[in-house]
């Protein structure tokens, strides 16, 4: 009943598997949340310290933090997992696994990091809507301050609700700039994120637990006892461990599809939000500077010509022998009897 | 000895005087720190609620919460205390001089709120520099990441060098407008506070400290014996009384002069940020939409023709009996053979 393709599709042995087990085993367990000490462990840290030399990375990097040479050797030009390999599930197709693998791992580190920056330029946008919006209700609440001493005022007034509507417009611009960031620019990297490196995380798990259940299910076949007369009990474990072989080939057909597809999808993911970015700002200031024009310059140079007539000294004592009277030596002398 | 001139100048019984203290008294101890609440108390809360009749506030405040109606009735046109009349020290200025100090109080309140406001701002701007850098750094360690499948990268990375760039060009400028908002903005209404509304602040501690000694030394002088053997004791008193005048008056002369001057500074001191303010951002917008330009544009749109070319459906499962074979009955027989 046992087959030689059997024996052949199944080398869970020697040294060419446990080297593959090996590699892939570093990876192991790996999730799409942030874990920059590891990524710099494996990869950011030697890129750190040789910054200067990022033109040439390969060069530059340590040997100890890259790939197995013998991995990058053998697979110079591999762009995608064949899915034909994988039922034969061969040493070779388990080392070329771990390589995408790996790649998926950084490229989880490096997306989380830049999702964690894109966030923080959002946050500050956000931010400065809200800041805006508290200065232009600032600026009129000056009218309703009730001061006791409101003559001349109303110049005041009129200069701050004019201010108040400029901060207004300037808010209607940030307001259009942060809805722009959140839809071009975070939310692409976050449904990259929850979509493409979840779903990848998620088919690993898979694959590892029916890769699990089919070693147990091998066990117990070669364990089975080699007497004619457990025929039936030979059957049963034969029947188990197809059952494990198909679940195990579906979820490695479906992890390394979704291992293939992140790697198209990779490049797109990094540059989609900065797109989204760049449009935003091409947009912001192109407003902005229409909005901030000419008649917005003459009416500055006003308010400052007017700010300078206030700032001469318009005030001086207004009886000058007063103050020599503070010095005076009697306190009954002392009233001025200034006409 | 006693002369009624002396008695003339110093009112200190009579309801005209208890009726300025009192009116002076409900400003007693205010600082320049922020108390919205109680600004809240005296004229913002009627404000906030009758905010769409922002137009006519003096008609729409209620009537509680205005200045007393005698002191507003009798004195519409002041603009100034008269510094002679500071050495007289009659009810009527003491009544004048509550309007200035509530004057002062208002202004301190609404200074502290819009300084808060222009700090966000400044705050906002401030964290949009440190977030564009993170981002700038962020797009540039891509290629530093050690990809272990890093075939086809050069375009990506290439791209997001260029991205990098840009937004460190726009670094350039939030920093330049931070910078900005810093020194024309924020800096001039920390100066109006800490110089001005602090200077007021203190003269009139000191003016009540003189004012307290004052009365001491009167009341000393009004229970003098009127017994002729007293005389070096009476002409020890009135000396006293000399000093505590001179003190006094000097210290209102002082006080007068500055709350005069806060009433010259209070409107330059509120239009001279928002100058500040909407030059920097001419400046901002007018830089970059020159730095956004045209190039850009082209940049981008081949960048967007990129991430389509790779959008569409390069990956497909390239031997499609494989999944069927998924589904095959035994594992022995489930071998693809494809050509």
């Amino acid at each position: 009943m046992r087959s030689p393709h059997f024996l052949l599709i199944q080398p869970r042995r020697g040294l060419g598997w446990e080297e593959g087990r090996r590699v892939g085993g570093r990876l192991r367990g790996w999730r799409p949340v942030a874990r920059r000490g590891r990524a710099r462990g494996r990869g950011g840290h030697g890129a750190s310290a040789s910054s200067l030399q990022s033109r040439a990375p390969s060069a530059a990097a340590p040997p100890a933090l890259r790939p197995p040479v013998r991995l990058r050797a053998t697979m110079p030009a591999v762009d995608k997992l064949l899915l034909e390999e994988a039922l034969q599930d061969s040493p070779q197709t388990r080392s070329l696994l771990s390589v995408f693998e790996e790649d998926a791992g950084t490229l989880t580190d490096y997306t989380n990091q830049l999702l964690q920056a894109m966030q923080r330029v959002y946050g500050a946008q956000n931010e400065m809507c809200l800041a805006t919006q508290q200065l232009s209700k600032q600026l009129l609440a000056y009218e309703k301050q009730n001061f006791a001493l409101g003559k001349g005022d109303e110049e005041v007034i009129s200069t701050l609700h004019y201010f108040s509507k400029v901060v207004d417009e300037l808010n209607v611009l940030h307001t259009e700039l942060a809805k722009q960031l959140a839809d071009t620019m975070v939310l692409p990297i976050i449904q990259f994120r929850e979509k493409d490196l979840t779903e990848v995380s998620t088919l690993k798990d898979l694959f590892g637990l029916a890769s699990n259940e089919h070693d147990l299910s091998m066990a117990k076949y070669s364990r089975l006892p080699k007497k004619k007369e457990n025929e039936k009990v030979k059957t049963d474990v034969v029947k188990e461990v197809a059952a494990a072989r198909r679940k195990q080939h579906l979820s490695s057909l479906q992890y390394y599809c979704a291992l293939n597809a992140l790697q198209y999808r990779k490049r797109v993911a990094m540059m989609e939000p900065m797109i989204g970015f760049a449009h935003g700002q091409i947009n912001f200031f192109k407003k902005g500077a229409e909005m901030f024009s000419q008649s917005m310059d003459s009416f500055l140079s006003s308010v400052a010509d007017m700010v300078q007539r206030r700032r001469r000294p318009l005030f001086r004592p207004s009886c000058p022998r007063l103050v020599d009277a503070v010095a005076a030596p009697s306190p009954f002398t002392s009233r001025c009897r200034c006409p």
